[in-house]
């Protein structure tokens, strides 16, 4: 079903700010400054981890009333959502939905509810 | 510094029912049954990610004074670590301490504080 751990999503209040402290703390630079994403309700840049073709994603949410945001109001800076690569995101959802897992549909994006993970949002992607 | 990521550390309250859940709902199934591991405060399972090297380990705190039992206390269910995969993790630690960033070592684990970090604990690890 899965090809691993693609990437992780990181809530942050300032995504300038967040993307300044990766580069300049941690020696990760992001590949190019923040920009809006509208349709995800966050403003985001992209931190690739070397040659891995995995990264972290800092996002900042654009409004109050998004999944992001939501994640920054409960628990604060942190983790947002764990990416697993899957070869087929349908299939995937229909399997564990077919197992009882609720499995959030936004859009073509596709959750696995952290009540029916321990408290994991994974996130299933087929990668590009 | 770093080889991307390699596994994420969930903190739960019951290793063998969130072994059970990760099974039977994602169809993830764990290498073997729950084990203590005492120099680390926790008893856990691992859970590979198919071929690729990666896995998810369930923890659950063996005492009230472990970093995983503050983890659940404070958040919850939920993601306690995610660990980089790093060539030579004395170096990478020095190179951050040289940045200004609070590294905190605790025995061989090495750590970074995730105030540095916009909330995340990431842990630094030579790939075995």
């Amino acid at each position: 079903m899965h090809e691993g751990i693609w990437y992780i999503v990181v809530a942050v209040k300032d995504v300038a700010q967040a993307a300044k402290d990766y580069e300049e703390k941690l020696g990760l630079k992001a590949s190019g400054p923040p920009l809006e994403a509208p349709q995800l309700g966050i403003k985001r840049v992209v931190v690739p981890l070397g040659e891995t073709g995995q990264f972290i994603e800092l996002a900042e949410p654009l409004g109050e009333n998004s999944a992001v945001g939501r994640t920054l109001e409960r628990r604060g800076e942190g983790i947002h959502t764990v990416t697993l690569a899957v070869d087929d995101v349908r299939r995937a959802a229909e399997e564990l939905k077919a197992r009882g897992v609720r499995v959030m549909e936004v859009g073509a994006q596709v959750f696995i509810h952290p009540a029916d993970t321990h408290g994991v949002l994974w996130q299933l992607r087929v990668k590009e």
